[in-house]
This record gives C-alpha cells, sequence and structure tokens, in this order.
C-alpha cells in the first residue's frame, strides 16, 4: 500500500514513542513495540498485555452476525494475541462504545457472548468502560496474559535464515464465516512453546503475506514459501470463495485476513513427528535477505509475493 | 435516568459476569467489579488496570480541539482513574479507530499529545492497535498501575456514616475547556492515601451528584452536602457558564461532568491540617441509610439531590 498505510503509521507512530526518553524506574515493557502484545511493566517479565479494537462494518456487519458472536469474537481475537505469545490469557476489560439504536438487550448479548468464551479460556472479565453514540459500534478489548513459569513470551523478532515456517491449520476463505467463529489457538500456543522452542511466532489476523513480512521485519531475514507446501494449506472455504469471485484459491491463502491461526519459525532440527501431533503444517524456510517473501519450489519460477493483506488507510498528506 | 441508562446497564452487565462461576487458578481481580480500575490478576495485589475510551463528539470536538490535546485528554482521563486508587501509573496501551479523512500528521498529533503526557507522568506508551473507518474517531487508552508498596488501592466502598466528604479543587463549568486541559491529581492522589488513609476515592467524571452516588452505592450509606460548603467549591467556570445559560452555579458545581478532581472519604478524625496542606475542602458528611446525596446546612431546608451528571443512554426494550 502508499506510504499512508497502516503499517507506515505504525512505524512513524513508533518512531514518535522513541522521541523522548524513556522513564526511569520499572522498565516499561519486555516486548519490543508492535509485537502482537506488550510487556507488563512488572519485576515479573512474564506478563503481557494486548488490545484490539473491533469496529462494525469493518471486523462484524451489525445486521448479519449476532451480537453474541460479535462480543465473543472482540475477545477471541485478543485471546489470539495471548496464543501467538504462548501466554495464558489471566483477565480482560471491555471498553464498549455502542450505538444508540441499541437495545439493553444487544448490549447483554455483546457481553454474554464475551463472558462464555471468557470462561471457556480462564479469563474472567474485570472491568471496563460503556459509552453509548449516534454511530456504528465499537468493542475495545484489553487481555492479560501470562507466560507459564521458566518460559519467556514468543516474539515475531527471533527467526534466523534456515528455520522453518509452520503453520498450524489451513487458510484462506474466513470471511465464508470462520471469522467470527475460529477458536483461538491459546492451548497450542503454550504446546508449541513447551515441545518445540519456536524462535519466533504470530498469529495470521491480517493475512500470511502481511503477518509473514511482520515476522521478516523483526527478525532481518526473508522467507521462501513453497507452491506444493502452499497448495496443502489452502482452506476449503478459499476453494469456494475462488469459486465466488474468480481469484485462484492459493491468493486467498496468501492473502485473506482473520484466520487466526499460528505462523511459526522452528529452528531446523525441531522434530517432525511433535510438529505432525501438533498439526503444523509446513510452508517453507526463512532465508537470509532483505524482509521479503518469496514463492517457488520444484519446477515453479521464484517469484516475490507482494503483501496485499488487509490494511487500514488514512488521507495521504 | 430512565432503566436503560449507563448505570443500570453496567449494573445488568455486572451482574451477568456474576452468572457464570470464576474460573479457578489466579483470583481475577483484587478490586470489585465497577471501581475506577480493576485489580491485575497477579500475585502482587498492587497492581491495577483501567480503560476508557474517548468519542468524537461526545468528549471532543474534531474541529474545535487541536488533535494533540484530543490524545492527552485521551491518556489523562485514565491517569485520573490511577489517582483515584492512589496509583502510580506505570504504562499504556493505546488504540485507535481514526476516522479515514485524517491525516497520517493528524494521527501523530494524537499520538503526540499523549506520549508528551505520558512521560511527564512516568507512563510510557508500550503497545496498541491502530483501525481506520469512514465514521468519527475513537480512541481507547488501557493503563496498568502500581500502588506504592505495603499500600492497597483506595475503592469507592470503605465509606462509613461518619466520614466527612472533601473534593481536591472547585467544581462545575469545565465544558468551557478544563475539560481538555485539567490536570490528573495522580501526585495528590498519592499524597492523600500516604498522610490521610482515606476510607473511599473516586475522580470526579460525571459530575459530582453521580460519582459521589457511586460511592454511597457500594459503601452503603448517604450523604449530605453543606450548601455553604458547596458555594465555596463552585469553580469560576460555573459562574461564567451560569452567567450563559441561565442556570444557578451551584447545580454546574453538582452536575457537571469532568472536572476529574478527587472527591475523597476521610473519617472523622483526619487532620484538618493536612486537608489544608493538601488543598481539600470539605463538602460535609457521610450518613446513615439509603445511598443518597441530601443538601442542606444551616438554615436551608434539607432536599435531595437527584443524579443529574452525564449518562449515556440506549434504546429502551
Amino acid at each position: 500500500m502508499e506510504n499512508h498505510g497502516e503499517r507506515e503509521l505504525i512505524r512513524r507512530i513508533s518512531s514518535e514513542l522513541r522521541r523522548a526518553p524513556r522513564a526511569g524506574g520499572v522498565p516499561a515493557s519486555t516486548v519490543p513495540f508492535g509485537d502482537d502484545a506488550a510487556g507488563l511493566p512488572m519485576a515479573d517479565p512474564g506478563w503481557i498485555w494486548t488490545t484490539d479494537i473491533l469496529t462494525a462494518g469493518v471486523d462484524f456487519e451489525s445486521g448479519r452476525h449476532s451480537w453474541g458472536a460479535v462480543g465473543r469474537k472482540a475477545l477471541a481475537v485478543n485471546l489470539s494475541d495471548c496464543a501467538a505469545m504462548a501466554a495464558v490469557p489471566r483477565a480482560a476489560l471491555c471498553g464498549l462504545v455502542l450505538q444508540e439504536s441499541l437495545s439493553v438487550e444487544d448490549a447483554l448479548q455483546i457481553v454474554r457472548g464475551m463472558h462464555e468464551c471468557a470462561i471457556r479460556f480462564g479469563c474472567p472479565i474485570v472491568g471496563g468502560d460503556t459509552n453509548t453514540w449516534p454511530h456504528p459500534t465499537v468493542i475495545s478489548v484489553t487481555v492479560a496474559g501470562q507466560v507459564p513459569p521458566g518460559r519467556k513470551p514468543v516474539l515475531r523478532n527471533g527467526a534466523r535464515p534456515g528455520d522453518r515456517i509452520y503453520v498450524s491449520g489451513p487458510l484462506g476463505g474466513s470471511i465464508l464465516g470462520r471469522h467470527m467463529t475460529f477458536n483461538p489457538r491459546v492451548e497450542l500456543g503454550l504446546e508449541i512453546n513447551r515441545r518445540l522452542e519456536p524462535h519466533a511466532m504470530i498469529d495470521i489476523s491480517d493475512g500470511l503475506s502481511v503477518d509473514l513480512r511482520h515476522v521478516l521485519e523483526a527478525s532481518g531475514c526473508a522467507a521462501e514459501l513453497d507452491c506444493s507446501l502452499l497448495e496443502r494449506v489452502i482452506h476449503e472455504d478459499a476453494h469456494r470463495l475462488g469459486l465466488q469471485d474468480g481469484k485462484p484459491p492459493c491468493e486467498h491463502a496468501l492473502h485473506d485476513g482473520e484466520d487466526f491461526e499460528l505462523l511459526v519459525a522452528l529452528g531446523p532440527d525441531a522434530s517432525a513427528e511433535t510438529c505432525r501431533e501438533l498439526g503444523l503444517m509446513p510452508l517453507g524456510t526463512f532465508v537470509a535477505g532483505a524482509p521479503r517473501v518469496w514463492l517457488g519450489g520444484a519446477g515453479a519460477a521464484r517469484q516475490e509475493v507482494a503483501p496485499h493483506g488487509w490494511e487500514h488507510s488514512l488521507r495521504p498528506e
């Protein structure tokens, strides 16, 4: 996207926040700015926290999705961030900006959907803020999570040339429904960290091509995806969506957002058997080079994959 | 207000969240639901976190207030919640939903305003989420704070009949400008906790009549404000606004929101001299009874003050 896209904005915000010296005392965050979650500024470095905002018309459709499903998703996207850090979600804050045309029952459905998901994942909602206004509904959730004793949060910046790229499930076409009903990979993220010592991890929210690039930029290397491996991670929804819109299903797997599967960098000596047991599917390899995604493989011409996933944009200056 | 008002909604949300059993393990929050901040679910009970959402057209006017001032306010309202818990703000997450017509420079102005305030209060912004959409801008900030060693967060539920009511500064008419430029009473909240052992504390965001009532409901008692004491805490802005809209300035002091002064419950033996040193102004007394605010005093007929402050509302069912 143009240089007024979301990634550019985040880069400039991050640089803005480095301008003035950090205040003394407790270190502010044990996690570099821009990862899936931030470190909570405590003596115990095992705590992280993350925030995500869902907006009507972008992340859900008021008329189409039940308010319960919307509330569930607002929490689940944060749980997915915890999964990507290999942290156990512990508690949530819920901020609501409700369109005035909603009824109290609609609002309670949001909370109920969120609460049921919260209980299932052992992450109770302990506070928040409620507001109303005449515009579409906005839901902001913040989750604090804890990395198991003796472990560290898994960051984006640890992938090295020679590492293997894995994904926790098939990709693409989530807009057909899965983007509302996905199951955040919390237990899996913990298992991966316990059994495979991953070098880097991220959840696929913006799309494989964009989120893989986040890992590449943080880690300072490139990635080479294998055509035939990519074929095997195409979700059946990507095929169905391809039939509707005429796009190759592999494009949907590469660029669609909101799969909320985990993208994992594992050392070359990681156990292939453990990967199979955990359902991890290989996609390719990290290689030396500028942070770009390449697609190749036996008999295929090597080509660059541009990051085409979801990005918010602002007015150019 | 009607039973579809914000307070009723929060009551129903709170009851909804109690429906299912809390997950085992770490206690979810050391602070009762609905206080200024929630407890962070850690072994150390001295950590609290709070979230507040600001919306264009409600909390600020896009055309009228600079984006820097808007960003500053979005953080400062959370710092005010920390002040009311007597906690040191330690780190912030910033969630932005920017109207698409904003420029990158506008967005950076928000971050800059927030960042300058963050540095001043030693509370760096360590992460967040950015989004854009076609509707007015929404800013959600979450702050984690830490109560000094050996202290507990000051809650709303500790006021007892016989306690005195104090306020940290004059009230009313903040809409004339102070609602954007107020100074969160972080240092003062810490001093009050250190020197006066307050029984309860809250920041006045919705208005004296509403926020005092929050304390009464949590504490299970009533309050009696003294007319002549109330006269002395009327801000000059309340007088100016009264000249414009014809309302008695004392009504503005009682019901206007966004003063962000601290309302404090002190035991009857609290040092009057320390109160003076800290600039605390007496307002009246907590008394036994249902959670209502009464206004009386020498020569005045005792009358109930209805909570008329700011409340969001939804469509009735």
